[in-house]
């Protein structure tokens, strides 16, 4: 936890934070934080700045906030991802928050079991806690957005160009010829979305659908990866060609 | 399981393997593979080819092999990584072999807690299964090497000149000003060695050390990522980055 987030209910008109869950034994613990240590803290879905422990009991701690700096740039980068197992999902939720998504979009496939729709790991009280932490780690306050999706065809065809107006599309895919960076532009205001199949891949009527709209199939080599690597991967590889080359554009 | 990998001693001297363990569990379970059905199969630390169903019970299962591709290139990318906590090793496994890591090394350093050795997740009983599930992943058959290291002083300066003697060294950190794809270069014959710090990071005197040893520091973003997800976001850049150039280099 390199940063303890608040819900914005909990900061009161005068910035003071009282907190008596796991939070506060983190601080306690983990931390090791005293009357006095000043932490890294953000709002949630905003601002991000400092806080200062002026009291530290067993079962609560209270801290005095000073949120001074901006909210963290938004994520330029969104998945689709086919729904993995229950246990694979649990993993990643953190991680995709770490990496910074916009949104996460879930949907069926043909070779996705349909009972992993059931799976607890898609109960927002549960996920949302799991995000959570993958901000705390990453140091940012955005939320990643999150919707769960039945009907393929219908989120392909109906719903992909109102959510995702502009940006690249990538497809991965282990038999693709081009990478990552040949495809993201120089931009300052590139996007992309990413989509990552389920286990035993996209059928060849699911790619057809994702390339008619748009999708461009991006190797990341000949290794076939399990979902929540390819997720990770894939965000490394986008993230990096997004800020590289606004960086050295801005240069 | 995208290949099915037999160790050399399962396979006679006819190309013929009996198994009846979770493969060929596997093989009828999940594959739904019937006799005369041909399935990707390997050979630890040795070529690929194909294996032919020609017997299957309720407890195991009989396979022919021909085994006529070579061996899956040796991966150019090496990883020193501080131990982290039993947990998130035992996810890494499997994830690191389906990236492809030469070795992995592991070591102490001052925020890795002295327990973390002791864990069952570093006995090669525990691991070897959990390699061999990512190389079955990601359809390879080179077992990456494993070595354990307490001392990271003596590691660092006795020992990984012998052992990595070529190759950039690069170590992961948010405040770097270089990415990884600047730093690799467009030889054939480049490798690297990645470095991925402890929670709560290397100490300024092992970072010191590191750099002595000629690391550079990369960043991949300002965002702070949990071990596993810092392995397999720098593992994905340094791969697109050393075999993307290497494809250009001989177009």
């Amino acid at each position: 936890m390199n940063l303890i987030l608040f819900e914005p209910s909990e900061v009161d008109a005068q910035g003071r934070v009282v907190i008596a869950d796991r939070r506060a034994w983190h601080i306690r613990e983990v931390l090791g934080a005293l009357v006095g240590t000043s932490i890294r803290a953000g709002v949630m879905n905003g601002p991000r700045g400092r806080a200062m422990i002026t009291k530290a009991t067993s079962d609560h701690v209270v801290l005095q906030c000073s949120f001074d700096e901006p909210m963290p740039p938004s994520p330029r980068v969104d998945l689709l991802l086919a729904l993995p197992r229950p246990k694979i999902m649990r993993r990643l939720w953190a991680q995709l928050a770490a990496m910074g998504v916009g949104q996460i979009v879930l949907t069926n496939a043909n070779k996705v079991e349909r009972a992993y729709f059931d799976a607890h790991v898609l109960q927002p009280k549960t996920y949302r806690p799991l995000l959570i932490e993958g901000l705390q780690q990453a140091q940012d306050t955005r939320l990643p957005k999150v919707s769960l999706h039945k009907q393929f065809k219908a989120l392909v065809e109906d719903q992909l160009d109102t959510r995702f107006p502009v940006g690249k599309r990538l497809l991965a895919d282990p038999g693709a010829d081009e990478c990552v960076s040949e495809l993201i532009s120089h931009d300052r205001d590139e996007r992309a979305l990413i989509a990552v199949g389920p286990e035993g891949g996209w059928t060849e009527y699911e790619k057809a659908l994702l390339q008619r709209r748009g999708f461009r199939t991006v190797s990341m080599g000949h290794r076939t990866l399990r979902a929540d690597t390819a997720c990770v991967a894939m965000l490394a590889l986008v993230n990096e060609a997004l800020w590289s080359r606004s960086s050295s554009a801005g240069a």
